[in-house]
């Protein structure tokens, strides 16, 4: 028997993800956000999802386009900032010595230092209530040589993403392999 | 210097959700995506994202209503099971033992013996290409008592949810606490 413990954004895991815009004047910006996922395979996209108060809100709307830098646990302190200070009232990037790099195929900014970005060119707006979802459509994933395997492969335990728990608010490091997708349930 | 990769949907980390419906006969469905998140705080919804061929989408259109059950490690082969057979060939609640409950709220079931369930009301339907993007209004968190600390607080701990990797497509433990969110990344 199952308990109630009330309607809410209560369940994991759930990504952390930094949303590179720019502003009218061109100022990079970024904000961290959890709320947001893969949505479509072809073309692939992904969506972000912010409140309308948020300084990147505008910058997608006019831009349409943004990016997403995944962190790695090494930057969790300056992700973490990302989501507590506004672009509004500072620049996030000379606060925290991090590097924007302007994409050659979206009107976004994304984080050098952090080893994986998708640059995305804005297929869908959706106004919820407190939130509006962007859905991005992914133009190409960048990623540091060092975090890839000599296949050329995205390493997950190289990369070191992490993820967010709404429920005790704490980010979560990426722990070890429990099977292999599309194989460890196929009946014998 | 960042490689290009190309586009697709190459970022982590995902969920792993299943997806519980209803189809015309009433016969209870599950099946597993990674292509979901939060997406509102107000009022609280998630978003699940599925392809048209499958069996989930039309019980999701004609029942207006889903359930999100969040499996443990302990359930891996079963989620994964849930991703591979399709609710049109077969009685997935049956194959794998576990049992289809009664949403009170919402006219989908969920998954018993999974930790943590969302019960949804749709709310929109946006169709992208090859997925759909069905956001859902979370109208209860249904948790079990031995997942929630001394507080009545959902652990995640305790809950043992896992991510999915799609670059490596493995499944993945939830790790330990890098830091807490909105406080390691304050300014002195």
């Amino acid at each position: 028997m199952k308990k109630s413990i009330g309607a809410g954004t209560i369940t994991f895991p759930t990504p952390t993800w930094v949303v590179g815009t720019y502003d009218d004047a061109r100022k990079p910006n970024v904000m961290t956000i959890a709320w947001g996922g893969v949505c479509c395979s072809k073309p692939p996209c992904v969506n972000v999802c912010l409140r309308k108060a948020t300084y990147t809100y505008d910058n997608i709307v006019n831009r349409k386009a943004f990016s997403v830098s995944v962190p790695s646990e090494a930057h969790v302190k300056a992700a973490d900032y990302f989501g507590i200070a506004s672009g509004r009232d500072t620049d996030k990037f000379a606060d925290t010595g991090l590097t924007p790099v302007e994409s050659d195929l979206v009107d976004a900014p994304y984080v050098g230092e952090f080893p994986v970005v998708l640059e995305c060119r804005l297929l869908h707006t959706l106004e919820i209530d407190l939130h509006t979802l962007f859905v991005g459509e992914i133009v190409d994933v960048k990623a540091d040589e060092d975090v890839l395997d000599e296949n050329g492969k995205l390493d997950i335990r190289k990369a070191k993403p992490f993820s967010f728990d709404p429920a005790g608010r704490g980010y979560h490091a990426i722990g070890e392999s429990i099977g292999q997708a599309f194989s460890i349930g196929k009946p014998a």
